[in-house]
């Protein structure tokens, strides 16, 4: 794989910028890697772990001649560190991020794109319930979505030349309006965690009346929630907020279905449950013949599991 | 491992009764294992796959002689099963089931139990998102719980034995109270269980709007939630309508905190959502723990993941 940019700055060092880092690495995609990160451990951890071919202590040190910038920060920031290294960004570069939320993430960043710079809002769909800079791995990205969201007007090449760095990270990439990615987005992503934390959160209330049991018991169902509602706790705060609207319109409805079925087993509604159970389970082939999951059944247990 | 019964039927041959047939053939456990299926077909597959030492068509059949017979059928129709095999049973044998509800389940199959005949109700939590006489494997049950339910003064002699054969089967095994057994249950299982089934009902309407999209971007989330919506409809209608109580008084609470989430990001309140996100990724930990999961990042790559 051809070297696609010459020096690429990693602003932020948690799972997605390292996982970056290892894949950059793996494709030989980027001359010189730089990175910083916000706390000291972080920064001492990258260099210990050989993360970045320079860890900066300084947020402009690491982005100054820079050819592709990369804010791997939480969205609720992610406006504040643009606005923190835009002197620093050189003409011509490329300024992208990896948030979970694009309208809010683009509002708040573009303002401070220094003129003859790119921005090109990026989200790649890919994540394990663990952060910080040990977590990333070369293979995060292999065969998942990337998504790019140019802003109107954006030059092609910058994009494309992006597009290439997260096809060389083994991405599939796709361009998508911000609006239809925050909804899209809050159906797959953002609904679900939620509802997940909120799960866990009611079982953690019980789990202190029958002592333990609730993790004890945890393996017919409730243990996929633990994992979904273990992810990062600053992250997933940022992005309910500034994913406000589409988030509460798409529990709205969940909650919506959610009463209607409540009502089905209190009046003894069995062909309503039926068939409702029977439609869900058709999505789930769908999802397999997506390539986006495996069929082996999983009960927690990873390569225990018959294939 | 030494054989604990002579002869063992299974009703029903579905993932749970076949991975009780494997496991128990693993561990040489049971002399002869008969087996009877209602449909034509299962009982066609299993004797294809050498599901049961012998199928019969009649389900008296199976029972007859058995030392054990294990109720394999859906919660609704446990009752029906024992009053049609009640005067096939031999004296001194023992009935037990496998279903997910076990109040409901006693005060049906009770009533039919011959004088003589000792019934102790379980339930082994392990299974998987297939189902069928294909399904099973001898693994299901190895570390996993089984929770037995004797009703009150059941001799101890017969609990003995069927707990050394969970214990065979790789379970623990533990005694438990029905209606707390139905409560941890709805909280561990069957709430999750329902909110997984609306979740993917919600984003399956909206999925016929964007074309596809919400299956195409499945995999940060919303994927875990279509593993669990894929299991078996007619069972799980089965356990919401005879465990009603308690599934409605674990959904009642979801919905105050769920208010309670959507509110806080209604009003940009970030401290309340952090505070609850940092609360739940600790019961992950708790649930890593107590060994009911394994700590390596799962992504839905299977033996893809990074240990």
């Amino acid at each position: 794989m051809a070297k696609i940019y010459d020096r690429v700055a990693l602003i932020g060092l948690g799972l997605i910028a390292s996982s970056m880092f290892w894949a950059m690495k793996r494709g030989g995609l980027a001359g010189e890697i730089t990175g910083y990160a916000r706390s000291d451990e972080t920064r001492r951890t990258a260099r210990e772990i050989g993360l970045c071919d320079v860890v900066y202590d300084d947020i402009n040190d690491a982005v100054r001649d820079a050819d592709l910038i990369v804010l791997c920060v939480p969205v609720g920031v992610m406006g504040e560190v643009m606005a923190q290294i835009a002197d620093a960004v050189k003409p011509g570069a490329t300024v992208t991020d990896v948030g979970s939320v694009k309208r809010d993430v683009i509002d708040k960043v573009m303002p401070h794109i220094p003129e003859g710079v790119h921005f090109i809002a990026g989200h790649p769909l890919a994540g394990t319930e663990h952060s910080g800079p040990r977590s990333g791995f070369a293979e995060l990205f292999d065969n998942r979505w990337c998504l790019l969201v140019p802003p109107s007007g954006t030059a092609p090449e910058p994009v494309a030349k992006l597009r290439s760095l997260w096809e060389g990270m083994g991405s599939n990439v796709e361009e998508m309006d911000a609006d239809h990615h925050d909804l899209v987005l809050a159906v797959t992503s953002h609904a679900p965690h939620l509802i997940a934390y909120t799960m866990v959160g009611v079982a953690d209330d019980l789990g202190r009346v029958t002592d333990g049991e609730v993790i004890k018991y945890s393996a017919a169902g409730f243990r996929d929630f633990t994992r979904i509602a273990a992810s990062d706790p600053t992250m997933w705060r940022d992005v309910f907020l500034s994913n406000k609207d589409a988030t509460l319109e798409i529990l709205g409805r969940f909650t919506e279905e959610l009463f209607a079925l409540q009502r089905a087993i209190r009046q003894g509604d069995g062909a309503h449950l039926h068939d409702y159970f029977t439609r869900t389970r058709a999505i789930r082939r769908g999802i397999i013949e997506a390539g986006q999951d495996t069929e082996a059944p999983d009960f927690g247990r990873g390569g225990n599991a018959r294939k």
